[in-house]
């Protein structure tokens, strides 16, 4: 059952890590669930899930292109690299129970903080990974080079992090410090591009 | 977390973008559900939820055929062209729980006008998609030649905003504008191809 | 949003085949559901299930068996051919509901019996899609040398036809005819193989 | 529909594979549901449900790691190879029930002896699969010559039987051993590297 831990190629992992990703982003759309009415008042009803929904599309779409930045500059794929790649994607596979769990209680500050907690998990998921590939490729690698320029990733992990703790004080300033962080992923940057 | 705006090659944006159609068609058939007894009467009960579900997944599948024809002419995929897929992924990902509302509430007129926004919001993503796409290859590219025809997608964007006024007369003349959008992108243009 | 009826390379119709085939094997598990109690005694019940859901499993096996040698053979992919693949993946979309249906309801007819229409499609829609590659690829191509054969593709199209037929008299007579079907295929056909 | 059983590249197979173990890894997901509560009261009742996730997501990683190696040693996909394959993803395939089962019921000794049973399934299903393989290579293959070393695959067959019976005795043995199982697996083995 173990066939040594020479280097897969790239391809097979960012195959599955797709597949992970856009199963993940769709399976959300079916915790909005279908109002039990037939009128606008019902679908009203339904109009907070639908904002978290659409904050955490824009969330997994955000790790879908780092990911595929990053397995775009990486050269090998060790063990290593799997089992962090696989890491990151449980913790961003829990994005949806948490979707539908804040779309049901948007005005209480468990799930608004236990989301902060899980996009944490995911951001450190993230730079776990990215140290994995360096490992792999070395130090004078492209990814090594470009993580220095990593600012976006510490602001949203401070921003994740406030967000856990405001969230007691009023989810709604937790929900604004993850808009914000999308917002910010969102906007190209122009200093970094080519 | 961020390495430049480099394009990537259009095989994992397909591939993703794959990923989540076939999830949203296989996803759909789900919110059909089993009939809750074991008879032909029961089934007849779910029989408008699956002429909903034949409208959806035509729907799905004509935005699969062109997403695939318009990235065979694209050349270079940009960071805003992968903004714009999943802007587009965004509103196919509504259809399945708005297949299931219409399949419960099929003669009420809000479920029917939803549709109508959700498939103007698509058709309007693929739009601004399909511009995405010609700033990143130029003016001179394949795809700007091809979209100089797009009369069936006009037709279709003004079919869509016709249905969701008039789903507020009857949510059956909205069905029969649907169905006929679907039609005629099922019946083959001859003049076209080739 | 047209752009042209050229043909599309056979790779992405695979690649989104494949999606759709493998969310519909995995999705159909989640209609067994948990047993409600902790016992083997309440794991019994869901036994019908289980294997309704065996049988399911195996023949959307063998129709991703079948349509993997059918795309090998093929040369070019159409417009007609890519609506008739959906036609196919319609019909195989419906098992997973039917697959639930019949685990909750295995002794009534009806449920027996829609399963037999909905393999009867996915048995014509089969056979629609192989003569739309024929024709694309023209009457000399590896398809229409290959379906001369087809005589277990007649076989399991009459067995369906009568196990419609015979849920009537008993939905036993159906299954046994569903899973012959299903061991023929199993069975590998030596006179045929290289 | 029968076109011979020439081997297809392993091309095909692994991406199928691959979306079966995408979609059971992510689904998994949604059998944790939310909490019907908003507080972290009710969090903490979905604990040993989460626990129960994070063992099934690394047993599937475990299956992917292994799935990829074994594939990128083999070298012909015969059908008898494509159907020890589906064997295997029709085990894997009911584990997302059976962590809903046991995140439901972790008091219970059934749910954690179905577990075992299932994973116990999934390691012949493996072992199958591998074997088929060296037939379709040849005994001088690669994948042959692995085989060798597979004490890991022995050890996880043996722990797998243990906790079925066990399981009677305490389930919580039971769920000591397939942890056990999973930190064999994700412990790099030096001596069998590179």
């Amino acid at each position: 059952m173990m066939f040594g831990n020479a280097e897969p190629e790239t391809g097979r992992v960012e195959a599955f890590s797709d597949g992970v990703l856009a199963v993940i982003i769709t399976i959300m759309a079916l915790e909005l669930r279908a109002p039990v009415g037939g009128s606008f008042t019902d679908l009203r009803g339904r109009l907070p899930a639908l904002l978290v929904y659409i904050l955490s599309f824009v969330f997994i779409g955000i790790y879908w292109n780092n990911h595929h930045h990053l397995f775009r500059a990486a050269r090998r794929v060790t063990g290593g690299v799997m089992w962090a790649n696989l890491h990151l994607l449980f913790w961003l596979s829990l994005i949806p129970v948490l979707t539908g769990w804040i779309g049901e209680h948007y005005r209480e500050s468990a799930p608004a903080a236990t989301y902060g907690v899980v996009c944490l998990g995911a951001g450190f998921a993230f730079t776990i990974l990215t140290r994995a590939i360096i490992r792999a490729d070395g130090s004078d690698s492209l990814v090594a080079m470009a993580i220095g320029r990593d600012y976006k990733g510490r602001v949203s992990v401070l921003a994740y992090a406030a967000a856990i703790g405001l969230a007691f004080v009023s989810p709604w300033i937790a929900y604004a410090l993850f808009a914000g962080v999308a917002v910010m992923w969102l906007v190209p940057d122009r200093r970094l591009s080519r």
